[in-house]
This record gives C-alpha cells, structure tokens and sequence, in this order.
C-alpha cells in the first residue's frame, strides 16, 4: 500500500494514498477504536448537506472563489449520492463533541474536490478541508443542525408508519365490531366486550403517538448554524448566517430557522429529550399492544387462544410446528432498545457544562438509533402482525359464558352484596350465574334475560332500566 | 380500644370504632404494609372531588335521594377542608389498580354522611360505600381521572415556578451583559463572551420547559369518568355521564372533557409517560444549570471562582468557613429523583395488560412525587440561589486574559495552521498571544488590536473585516 | 411559643425552646422544604450509633472528660430507644453530602445531654455539637460510615425474608411434584411437566438472590470511620482511629473493619452500586414470578386458571366478587420501584467530584427505600401468597390434553418435518396427536403409547429409547 | 444469480445458490430487517462452538455416523476460524428467543458439511440441520449456554484491562505521591492532600471492579446444555448430558459445569442482570474519575489546570490549537451506553414469561455490547491517557496556597466559631490565614508554624498535639 503524508499539531502521520479521509480521522479512527460501529450514516448526510450549503452561501457573497465553491458542492453531491462512504471511519462514540465526524466530513469533502479540481489527494494547497470546506463553520454548530435534520428525516416516515398502523388497527375496529369476547381486568375475567373495542383502543393511542411525533418537529426546527463555536458568531459574517439559513432550507425542505439564542441551542440538549421521551411513550403503548397479542393468541389450545397471528417462521428447533409470535416479540424488545436508549440521552444530556455538551454522539447514536428501529417495526408489525390477525371468534364466546363476567349487571338490581356471592357461588360450584339467579329464584326469569345479556353489557347504560 | 364489625367476602373482621374506614381499607393496609408511606393526599382529594360530583349528579338526576346525596357532598366537602386525612391508610404501593384507594375513599365518605345524617359510623343501611358513595363508578374510571386532575393541578404551579425561574435568569442576563468573561468548551478554554450571555441562554432553555408544561396539560384533560369498569360504561346511565363530566368541569374548572374513547383512557397510561418525559427534560437542564453554577463558583481560591452563590448555610461539620452549594446540589438530586422517577413510570406503563394496567398506583405515585419536589426545587432553586446570584468580575477578567482564547480570531488573517503554533507556543511558553504577534512580526501592531478585541469577539463576524 | 437564639456564620436565629434540633437543622430544614420527607431513620440511628462509639472512645482516651462523655452517651441511648424521631427535621434529599443531617444529630444530642448535665437546650457551653459531639469526626466519614451499617442492618432481614420465601417455593415444589401440567415458551404450548418443577425453578433463582445477598455484606464492612473530611483523617488522633473502629464494631456485631484506603471510602460510591445491581436481580426474579403466578391464575374460567391464589381482599367497587391478584402486584409494584431507585444511586454515584460526592444523600435514600420495601414485600409475598397458592389440577390436565405439546417426543421417530406436519394438521383439524398418528397409520399403536406418555416427557431422554 | 427452492411450513422460498445459510435465517432475515446490525459474532461463535462438542459426544456414543459427525465438526472449526462470516444474516434484535440465530447456524454448518462430504448445499439428505446439527439440542439451552460461554471469554478480558489500569493508577499513586495539591470537597476547596492520594484512591475503587469481574464468572459456569426445550431434557439421552458436558468444558476451558437445575437457568436471566450491574459499578467508576481528570486538567489557563493529560488529536474545526480530553469523553460515553444497556437488560430480563424468556435476544446484544466497548475504552483510557498523565506541580501548589485549607487545623486550638471566623475574614480581605493569625496575635508564631504546616495536614492526627 502506498501512503502521502499528513500533519497537525502532533507531527506527521501516513494516510493510505486511496483514502479521502486525513489525519485527523485517522488519528480519531486510532483513538476512539471501541468496536465496529461506525457514525450513523444520516448524521454524515445531513453534516455534507450543511457543508454543501455553507460552500452556496460562500459562494453567493463571493468568500469563496467560484471554481473552489463548485468543486466543494460537486463532491458533496456525490457523497450525498451514497460514494465515499466507506470513507466515514470514526466510531459512533467518540470524544470532542463531534469534532472528528466534522473533521472526517471535511477531509473526505477537500480531497475529493482537490480531485474534482485536476490536483492529488492531500494536496491541500488546492482545497483546505479547515479554511474552505470549514469555513465560517465550527463542529459546534454544524454537529447540533446536523442532529436536527437527520431527526426530522427520521421522524417523518415513523410518523407515516404510526399513521398507516393507526389505520390498520382500525380497519381491525370495524371488522371485529360484532364479535363478542370476555375482556379482562387485572387479567381476571370482568365484563363482556366486542373485539372491535379493543382495537379501537389501542388505534386511539397510536393516534396520539403520531400526533405527538408530529408535533415535536417544531421544536427541532431552529438551528445554531452560523453560531460558530459557542454560539456567538465568531469569525462568521452576519451575511453568511442569513443567506446559510436560507439556503439550508431551499436544500432541506424541512421548515429550518435560525434560533434566536443560537448560544442555548449549542450547549442545551432537553429538546433530544423531549423527542426520546415521545419515542418513549411509543415504545410503552406498543409493549402494551404486542404483550397483549401474545397473550390473546397463547396456547393457542391451552392458553388464551382468542386471537391468531400470522405464521411468519418456524418457531422452534425441537418442537415440530410450533410457531411463535416472533414479530411482537421483535417489537417489544426494540421499544425497550429504545427505553434504553432514553436513558442513554438523558444522561448524556444531563452533564453538558458550560458552552458545550462534550456527550453529544452519544445522544446523536442513540436518537438515530432508535428513531431507525422504532420506524422500522412499526412498519413489520403493521404489515407481518396486525394487518393480518385473526378472532377465534368461538374460543372467545367460549371463555366469555365460562365466566361470571355478566353478574355486574345485577348490581342495581340486587345490591353489591347480594351479588358478590352470586358470582362466588358460580365459581365454587361451577354454575352460571342465571342458573343460580333462576334456581334461587332471586329475580323473574324475563328480567334476567334482559339484564344478562352479553350484548347490552357491553354498551354504556345500566341494564333493566331505561337510560 | 372498641371495635365494630364489618364484613366482606373474606369474612367479619374487626374495625375500630372511631375509625371512618372501613373494613377493605383494613384489609388493604394489611396487605401492603411495606412501609410507613401512604397515599399522595393531592390523589385522594382529587377522588373526593368526583365523588362529590358524583353526588351532584346523581342528585340532580334524582339517582340519589336528595338528603343522602347531601350528606355525600357534605362530607366530601369537609375532607376537603383538609379534615380526616389520617382516615385514609392504605399504603403507596399497592394491587389492585387503586381499587383500595378508592374503597378507603368511599368507606370515609359513607361514615362521615352517616355521621352527618345522625346515624353511627359502620351503619352501612344509612350510606352506602359502594353503591351510593361509589354509585355509577368504578376503580377504573375514577383513578384515572383522579390522576389527571392531580396532575394538572400539580401541573400549574410547576408553570408558575418555570416562569419565575426564567424571569429571574433573565434579569441576571440583561444585569451581567457588560461583564466579560471566558467561555470553555469541553472545559478548555474557548473565546470570549459575557457573562449576561449565559444567563440568557439558561432562561431559553427554562422557557422551553415553561412551554411544554404549559401545552401537554392538553392530553390530560381528556377523562374517563362515567366508563366505570372496562370504559363500556356498563352501570352508568347516560344522562349521568354527561351530567357528572360537566359537574366535574365546574367544580375543578381545570378544562376537563369526556374522552371520545373512554376504553383507551382507562387502559393506557401513554400519557403519563409523555408528561414524566417531559419533566425529565426540565429535570436535565435544571442539572446543567446547577452543575455549571457549582462549577464556576468553584473554590472560590481554588477552583474558578467566577461566580459568587448565596450563603445559605454552613458547609461542614469539620471545616470551619466552608460553605458549600447546597441549594444547586438539592437542585441536581431532586433531577435525578426526577429521572428515576421516569423509570419507574415507563416500566408501569410499558406493563398494562388487556382492559387496565394494574401498576397505576406506581404511575401515579411516582408523577405526583415528581411534580412536587421539581416545583418546589424549582422555587427556592430561583429563590435561593439564581435571584441572589452574584460574579467575581476581576476572576472573571484574570481567568479570560490568562488564556489564548483570542486566537481564534486571528484564523482568517493568518490561517487555521499558524494560528494553531502560535496558540501551542503561547501555552507552553506562558506569553500572550499578542506578545507572540509582536515578538514575531507577523502582524502590523494596529490590526492586531482591532483583532484582538474581546469584546468584538463576543459578537457575530470576523474581526478585522468589514460585514 | 418561646424561643431560643442560636447563631451561625449567617446570624442569629429563633429556635424553639423546646427544639432539641438547633440552627443548623433549622437553615437546612427551610433550604431543603421540597415536600414532607424526612431522613431515613435507619440512617439516624446508625449515624447516633456512630456517636456514641466516638464518645466511647474518646472517653478511653481522655479525649473527653468521662462526665460529658457519658452524656452523650446516655443521649444516644434514650435516641436509639425511639425517642426524640421528631427532631430529625431535615428533608431526605439535601444539598451538602449529608452535612444537615450529621449537624442535626449533633444537635439533638448536645442539647440532650445539656438536659442530662442539668443545663438547659441552647447552653452549648456545656456540651458542644461540634467539638464534642463531633469530635474527630466530619460528615464525609459518618455519613459513608452510617449508611454502610443501616445497609447490612437492612440487608440482613432481607436475606432472611428471602430464604423463606426460598423454602416457602421448595415446599410447593415437592407438594406438587406428582401434578402434571403443560409448559409454555413464548406463551405457545409448548412440553408437558409436573406443576412441582416451576416452583422448584423459582426457588432455585431466589436462591442466588440469598446468596449474593448475603455475600455482598462483606464489602460494605470496610468503613472510613477517622478518615474526618476527606479520609486522611485530619483531626483525628491515630489513637482515636484505631480505638473507635474497635468501638462500633462492637456496638454493632456487624464485622465492620477500618479500610485500609479510607480516601476511597470517602469519594466512592461504586458499593452501593453494585448492593442496588443485586437487589434490581433479586427485582427481576420477583417480577418474573409473580407475573408468572397472575398468569397462571387468570381468568379463572376465562384465563389460564391453573392456579389459585389465595383471596386477601374484594377486588373491585363495581364487579361483585371479583377478586385480584393483589399480592403480586403490589410485589411486582416495589420491585419496579427497586429498579427506578437503581437508576437514582447510579446516576448520584457517576455525579462524585474529586474528594467527595455530594449527592449522596439520594444513594442513601433511594438505597435504603429499597431494602425495607423489598425485605418487606418478600415477606408479605411469602405469607399472603406462595404459602397459600394452590393448583386446579383438572384445568391443568385439561389445558395440557388439549395441546400438541407431546408431538415433539416423535421426532427421534418420525423425523422434524413429519412431526411438524402433524402437529399443524391437529391444531388445524381439532385432532389430538394420538388421534392423528393411529388413524393415519403412522406408528404402531403400543409404540404410540410408550411415546406419548406426558408423564416420561418431563423427565430427560427419548421417548421410545432406552437410555 | 441462481437459487435453490427450500421448504418450511410456510411453503417454499428460492435461496441463492451460493448462500450457506438456508430458508429459516431466510425468514428470519425479512421477519426482523430493522437494520443493519447483524447478531453479536461472539455469540455465533459460541453457538458454534456448542455444535461441534454436540457432535464430538454424539460421536462419541455413536449417536451420530462417524462421517457425518466429523464433517459437522469440521464445518464447525472453519467457522471458527473466521469464515463465512457473512452467513450469519439475523438481525441483532430479533423474535423467537434466539430460535433464528440458531436455526441460522445450524443451516450453515449443514451446508458446509453437506459440500465437505461431497454434496452440493441444499441437499439435507447428507445431512440435516436439525436432526443432525441440531440433534438432541434446543434453542433454549442452545442459547444460554452460548451466552454464558461468550459472556466469560470477554469478562476475562475485561478484567485484565482493568487490573493494568488499576496497576497504571498505582504507578502514579507512587509518582506523584510528594507533590502537595489541594482537594475539595462538594467542589470547595477543603484540605491539603498529596497527588499520589488521589490516584491511590482511583486505584482501589478499580481494584474492586477487577475482584467482581473476576468473581461473577463463577455464576454464570453453570450451563443448561442437554435441557432441550424447556430445561427437562426431552429428546437427549442421558449420556450425552452427560458427555456433552464434559466436551464443551473440554474445548473451552472456562469451568463449565452442568446446572443442577436446568429448568432454572433456561427461564431466569438475573445472573446477567447481576453482571450488567457489576459492569455498572464499573462504569460509574469510570465516570467519576475520567470527570475529575478533565475537571483537574481543566483550562489549562481559565481553569483548574493541576493534571496535563496526552495530546491525542486536535480539538477543534475552528479554534486553533485547541486541545480537547477526548478520550476521558469517550470513556464517559462508553460508561453511559453501559448504563443504558443495563437499562435494557434489567427490562428484558423482568418480562420472562413461564419456562422461557423471549427476549433473551435482546438481553444477549446488550450485555455483550457492554462488555466489548467497556474492555477497549479501559485499554485505550490506561493506554492513551492514565499512563501518560502528568502534574502541573506549579499550579498545585498556587491553588493550594491561595485557599484557606489549613484552616481546619485550628479547630482544636481555637474552636470551629472562631476559627470560621477567620475563614471568612480571609476570604473577603484576601489576607493568608497566617498572616490573620499573626496580625490579630491569636496563637503564637512558632505554633503557627507547626499547625499550619500542610503536608503534617495530609496525614491522620492533631496539627501540633502530640498523639
């Protein structure tokens, strides 16, 4: 392998001469050498897209030569395309803020522009990757907008996934809405319900996930570009911080604007806070769901055996023809990744002191992260979960009449007391509790069958009066 | 002692006799006697607030007999007043969804209404607990509602001491604006900015906290009451359901209106989450705040010393003189009680099943816990410390000159590269970096002072160039 | 009310008279008023404990004269026997590493031993908080000291509870070794097994959680008691050092020894860390089981209804006879609790600065919460629960016949594929296996039955084969 | 390309030709694609290496032919040798317990036996991947098995990294124990102290990090292999129990032994929440001491500036000569992921259901995550930062003379009143505590002297007591 040379403040060091990467990725590269894991690969897209809207804005007010400002954006473009990734060596922890992601951007960006201008790799004096690619930029501001844009990237389609789950699980709604089941309260048998309801319920909190999701970009919208490296503007002329706002807008799309305390958005974090709380909430409702699903599809013979989920695999390596419900499964253990990963925020968010939060990358990979995972399985267990489910609609009448679930009905009638040991009478000497109410002769045989039945029970109202 | 006895479904048990509970709260406080905490009161006057509207309702609809209704109410009223709260015995922690909570609540109402109406505590044919007291009610919607009335009457003053809060930040910003002082980035020193600065970036955050306080009370107003076990409504009438929403919304006059899908409302506590994530993020920047203000009051000889704290008491058993931080230490604990507060709100969330989460009373505890000890911690945190906050301007000055942070603004003039030797060479040789220019000849003396300014630095542009 | 003046280096105040609390207690009490809980009382005691151990000691020693000694002594003593618990006034989370509490400890017995000298409270001419009370002593070894003793006083029951709780599990183990019953991985039906070997699997996890227990004691033992403000033990006489780690060991029998790097005791709170990581484990298994157990008993005619727990209270104010797993939640409950309160001591133990770490009195806390509600829920769980539950063996008979879980003993036999198809051809078709296997021919009827016996499934080995 | 068709009970499904995997880890691959992180490769190697000892005992007991046998181990071996890699194709978080992971091995060691016994991939009927590869074996005691073995092989490792950490920090407890600094308490200064106590101190809290690392092993020894699907051994014969055991402890060598309670280790997953929160104690260590280095080497000018740590790369896009504490920052955020993968693990680890626990997947990525990123961030922190560190012996001193530290000597001399009094006075005159001491003739000068002397003030005792 030949090698160039390279140098910083350390001395000198050798850089493979195929690499557009320079020393200061390598020495990062060497430093931060943790595991495999390398920068999520939408913080380097949306830090390119900055640098290529830095070089336009330079460009437009003419502090970049025009042949130098193209070659710049012409390399970001390719970048942008999906080249040079490999390119992108720092791991995903790392120290300083970001600094080495920035720094790795911008010698990938340098060197291929040197190319793009007819020069070599590492010949610097054609395109510096501080002075030009960086220019009127620091990792302070640049790092923070890039967070900002790859997660209002991330958080459209999660809301479209929320959306399109929302749907199905109202599709679901409707056409379960006359099939009678026994629902359950402290997992004990409680009143009758219609399946349709439970769907119903659960599509009313998915509704408030996307809703929120929706909502939270607002937030996430105003940006420290041209805040340098404190917030303070230092060394960015005013006219660059508006045109660069511009211009990353026009590039994004995404409804960008300049903070107006471009010093609280470079050190205060609470904002990926809120964002991991509300993925938080996501995560909790859709435990509850798939722990639910799992539990109306156990057994299914002895179980609870009311609902039947998809065959997606082969559930076991010993028993034949087992098969488990592997997607809930998966979506459960990706929303407590992503309660994980609040922890790993928060507390990375927690300890910024003074100017800077030193933590950033480890907010920056855990938000990407989850946002990515979260996206993701909403989307399979929409389409491999709920879209598809299945009401044994004969195990659910069964459990139903097994149970005292109607005596609740009776309560205005005979009084709490009175039926309270109806309900335990059924269960000790397994009777229902109309032939108990018709044996004992506690109430006329017509009003019983008014009061008793299922179908009113599961309507607002008390049964036997009109209301 | 005398007793009296009661009996439930287990049998008679003894209670005594001037107690106004009754014999499933003595059950209940058997059951979970795990320590001495009880109940969060502000839980149990919200329960006693809809079981007067209860009351009301059912009196207007004439469900009640008016003398008995009356005597409800009056009752409720008087707990109220803040009197038999030693009545109310179950402990924090405990099964059943808040069932317990709730039959305490309805035992001490009936026992005072009987009271009231001349008859002897225990004589249940005069009130009774469930069906007059808990009439059209059950555990599952009372709850929670009761949490979310809580909640937003905890909510508010919350607001108010962010609101505070932020005030007080923001004189301390427009009162320190012409201090000069050096800002550190990953606690190296960085450039010049004032001292002003950083206070208005703290009461940007705080405004951000304020604001989203202020807007999530929203999703809490949506209640279940009158869903009463499942969220079918099963045993209300409609017309009550409509009354009592309505008498609920005038006696609290907090915004309160009827979930359109009261199923969900009474099995998913998503929006406990998202409230708890929320405080989490005021929690993270009141850590920040307090660490940084620790941090800079550090020493004071020793330490950086910029910042002067309020005496609020002596620091040490030991070491006589020694004042210590303890107003933004407490700030800093009761955000990590804040945060842990999360976890414990996140994993009762994450675990409901079916029809109800039965680990509501976690929830609930847990969020009650933490909106008092934030507003409080809040309150004297401005009170006690930012209100009085004071600066060692000369410290300020001696740390900001002692540095090389000016050099930055000389990398448009002479370059990223020999900036970066003359900021190494003035550290390692202790001269300033003006001493360095000068010595060396690199720039003419005239442009170096314009340069080298502070206080332009702590401004947008570059310096030495017209924008 | 009368008062008395006390004075600090802020001033003077009012205390009153009758308070044996003095100044200190009163600034801290008014800094820290965030809601109205106070200190552990374990820590109070150890810390009162710690005391009188220095008080001991330096009578030995002539550090003290024996009458003013035996003073404190004797003020330790009547505190210890549960008197004086009102005048420890300071909230449970305080700034200041614990400062307040040790000050208000030394005040309460200063002013009882005032009494005891025949002075009156507030005349610290005769006995003074700090260099008599607090002599050779700072916060920054007592507190560390204390919480290290209320821990092992605390841990020691817990080990206890749960070793019952171990025999309790074993007891049921053998008492329904003979009771077959189906297995479920995943919830789906998976082997049959005998109902004696889950409770054995319980009984054997809470085993570890004795064991580590009991042997984590031992790191809690070493103590930094002389090591004063921050462990180099300034102040202290060598004498004093040796002489009162003598002193409190005997005082406690717990085998406390001195550290032989009382620095690290001081500024380390990695201990409590790991104490708080072994009772999240033993929170773990008590979730795991009591989920388990309200599984297994749900519905009961509607749910898996193979166990039976014991009824302890009426479950709901609207269902008449419902009854609930109450006792499991509520364990369920405080485990949740024990994991939140991890996250606390984790986050306050990471937050150490230097020679000391200020937060923790939210490690103590959180610590000490943990202990008394897990030792206290295990007990109650054994008592109401474990000991009581019960086995509907005809349901378990019933659920297991009703599966396919015997199809996996065909596979040495008829191969994986074979089998699978079978087992979705009975699922699909509403055959039993053996119903399948005869009527297709598949395997010679007396064969069959050898394989097929559920009862020489549960055991190791193939089916069919000797071995 | 080319396929091959290969059937489930799904159907059937084209394979690529050249893919060693088969049509399980197909399903698989679609069933959990959330995105690119494959299974940790540690825990494929030990799954591996459990194939071969399965096949090595059923050789042995002939069980299996000679040929097919050796084949399969062969298989085995060239993946251990670090090929087919790229056939691993599961998602890291995935469904089914772990049931892809496995089924994906067992594919692809049937495949590359399948072509070593001269038969082309695809054809099964060479051999089978679950009658053959995955013969008498299950993914449940599969997959324990295998994460205990990869758990130890990388404990190891960790302990060791730590044991030279803890010998790096003694090196320097030993260089810089004779230059006096000044230590703080609560970030205040307090007393004098020597440099080496501090690292002495670091030093001890690692050594108990190492003792637990080491200790743990034992606990997770005790493997469930031969349990089959749900611990009781269902189609594996008691010899090969037996035998395997004896082959995996063989090829290992890490201790194994044979659980004595299979059913326990199959279900329960507290030992790893056990070594997640050691790995947390560990982690917070870290955290607090890579904090205070870059507190202490904070500035170096504007800042506390008493420890010089390695240059390892520059700091900063804009500010030239900057120097960032990058890899105290990485080690941080190292610390804080393993806090956050505990998070993770304690609740997967809760929600086990019945006789296995679904999301051990999740708990497996976590745990080994943790232990890989905390073995390399301890290496490269004592590599690149504690063995290089340095003292700026100067600015020690400065701090340490400018405070008022020694005042705590006087207590005995003249009373903690008074001798805070003269703290305070020297604080707001800015005079030495010596020069107030002999201005105002409060002690004589030679007993100044003696008292005041700070290194005597660095040791256990009295200043100027004879004890």
């Amino acid at each position: 392998m030949n090698f160039r040379l390279e140098k910083d403040l350390l001395g000198e060091d050798e850089i493979p001469e195929s690499a557009y990467y320079g020393i200061n990725a390598k020495r990062a590269e060497a430093n931060f050498n943790i595991n495999d894991k390398k920068v999520n690969i939408n913080l380097i897209y949306a830090i390119v897209t900055i640098k290529k809207a830095a070089a336009i804005a330079h460009k437009k007010l003419k502090e970049l030569p025009n042949k130098k400002a193209d070659a710049i954006i012409k390399a970001c473009d390719e970048i942008l395309e999906g080249n040079l990734e490999n390119e992108f060596i720092t791991n995903f922890l790392q120290g300083g803020a970001g600094t080495s992601t920035n720094m790795n951007v911008n010698e990938v960006i340098a060197n291929r522009a040197i190319e793009l201008l007819g020069g070599e790799k590492g010949d610097y004096s054609i395109v510096r990757p501080i002075e030009d690619v960086n220019m009127s930029q620091s990792t302070n501001d640049v790092y923070p907008t890039a967070l900002r844009i790859a997660s209002i990237k991330l958080l459209r389609p999660l809301a479209d996934a929320l959306s399109k789950l929302q749907e199905s699980l109202q599709i679901k709604e409707d056409k379960f809405s006359d099939i009678i089941t026994l629902g359950r309260t402290e997992l004990m048998d409680a009143l009758p319900m219609m399946v349709g309801q439970q769907f119903g319920a659960y599509a009313k909190a998915i509704s408030r996930d996307r809703w929120r999701i929706y909502k939270v970009e607002e937030r996430l919208r105003e940006i420290n570009l041209g805040g340098t490296a404190m917030g303070t503007g230092l060394n960015a002329s005013e006219k660059y911080i508006f045109t660069v706002t511009d211009v990353i807008q026009d590039l994004t799309g995404l409804g960008l604007s300049r903070s107006d305390y471009m010093m609280d958005v470079t050190q205060n974090m609470d904002v990926f806070v809120e964002v991991s709380g509300l993925l938080k909430s996501a995560a909790v409702n859709l435990m509850k769901i798939s722990n639910d699903l799992r539990l109306l599809a156990s057994g299914p013979n002895g179980g609870f055996g009311e609902y039947k989920l998809q065959e997606v695999q082969a559930g076991s390596s010993i028993m034949p023809g087992k098969v488990n419900p592997v997607i809930c499964e998966m979506t459960a253990q990706v929303s407590m990744r992503v309660i994980a990963n609040d922890t790993a925020i928060t507390l990375a968010a927690s300890q910024g002191q003074l100017q800077l939060n030193a933590f950033s990358p480890l907010i920056c990979e855990s938000l990407l992260e989850s946002l990515e995972l979260l996206t993701n399985a909403v989307r399979i267990f929409e389409d491999k979960c709920i879209s598809s489910i299945n009401v044994n609609e004969e195990k659910c009448k069964k459990n139903l009449e097994s149970s005292t679930s109607v005596v609740t009905a009776l309560v205005h009638h005979i009084g709490y007391k009175k039926a309270s040991e109806i309900a335990q009478k059924s269960i000790k000497e397994n009777k229902t509790i109309k032939e108990i109410l018709i044996s004992e002769n506690i109430l006329p045989r017509e009003i019983i069958e008014e009061i008793l039945n299922p179908y009113e029970i599961t309507k607002p109202g008390i049964p036997g009066v009109k209301n």
